[in-house]
């Protein structure tokens, strides 16, 4: 069975998860963290894209102690099985992921990859070759799904983001809105590619439930089949 | 005295206020369309850019005509002053804007605009020149605060309004949140030019209301000094 996708994103009021040099900028606060973290603590695998490991190295553990504790007691590992789209295997060897937090990592890699930059991978990962140039979201979903991992919450950034929705794999979104305004024409958004041209293919979202959160509103959708 | 500067912008809940082909689409709904209509009625002025002319043929009238009505009584013209920037001078003389409704038009030019079109575009609207490429926003706000304008709704496109934000010129933006996802690297936000890129000259909001309106939300905000 198909795990269900969660996409939790955090952008600015005009739309940008980033600037157009990619630096991390902090968009919510506190209050945001915590749910961030709980939606974590709540998942089975989290998944992001190379671009989002090379500019953040985010190590992606479940930060509250009592929340890993709480995984733990449930006979789960502290943290979800943290996997990195990764078409060409660029992931570095000394990223967070691969070395902070107890837990697996699986590194989603493409034909394309360098077979030594595979085998540099598997000593601190479990590394899995899908599709050609590009690595397939729907036959990553029939993996996760088939070592029985239900939820999975996909972080970013946008091209990944984008391969799922344009897929038709993702079934809910939080969108957090922060107070800023961060501009640029090329700045990053939460679902970049190629994007939809015709009304009928946009992805249409049912708005269950809106909460005001630090300077910022969260937003939360269901995709609508 | 520089007039109070509102921003206007329905966009995509992944950000987008049109596809990569710019092509208009159905973003909110009937009740929004009608707060729209309000906020334009209570408005001396509303200002678009050539893109969004060119794409969109806006004729940016109040449709409600007891709002018209409403403007009448109070000794003002049925619509607002309709300003299109424009530095090139590339509005097309059989654009809607030049032709539907009673009221004011202004054409704002560069210097790089050909003389023959200037006074071609001034058989129907007053055309104003200012600035060397680029048409200046303090500007056009300080000669429309001569003339006794005092609030200014702004409907886009991208680049008018991360020029009015990058230039500290806006007081208040409502953004109504949609609920589609449009996607696409390449497709147009509501602030797009160069960006910010570092965070302590990120325009600061402030939430002043959350709204569920139609199938989304609307959020106004304001812009904290």
């Amino acid at each position: 069975m198909r795990p269900r996708v969660i996409v939790n994103v955090a952008m600015s009021a005009d739309g940008k998860i980033s600037t157009i040099q990619r630096r991390q900028v902090r968009i919510s606060g506190k209050e945001d963290f915590l749910r961030v973290d709980r939606l974590k603590a709540a998942s089975d695998a989290v998944i992001v894209g190379i671009g989002t490991v090379l500019a953040d190295n985010p190590s992606l553990t479940v930060k509250d102690p009592i929340l890993r504790e709480q995984r733990i007691a449930s006979g789960r590992d502290p943290n979800p099985v943290r996997i990195v789209i990764d078409s060409g295997g660029r992931t570095p060897l000394n990223a967070d992921i691969l070395h902070k937090g107890e837990g697996k990592r699986v590194i989603v890699v493409s034909s394309k990859a360098p077979e030594e930059r595979i085998r540099a991978l598997e000593q601190y990962a479990m590394v899995i070759k899908t599709g050609e140039d590009r690595v397939d979201p729907g036959q990553i979903l029939e993996n996760l799904g088939a070592v029985g991992i239900r939820q999975v919450m996909i972080e970013g950034g946008g091209n990944i983001i984008w391969s799922f929705f344009s897929a038709g794999l993702v079934d809910e979104l939080y969108s957090y809105i922060g107070n800023i305004i961060i501009g640029g024409q090329d700045a990053p958004t939460l679902a970049e590619g190629t994007g939809f041209t015709e009304e009928n293919s946009f992805v249409r979202l049912s708005l269950k439930n809106t909460e005001r959160l630090d300077q910022g509103v969260l937003l939360h959708w269901d995709v609508v089949r």
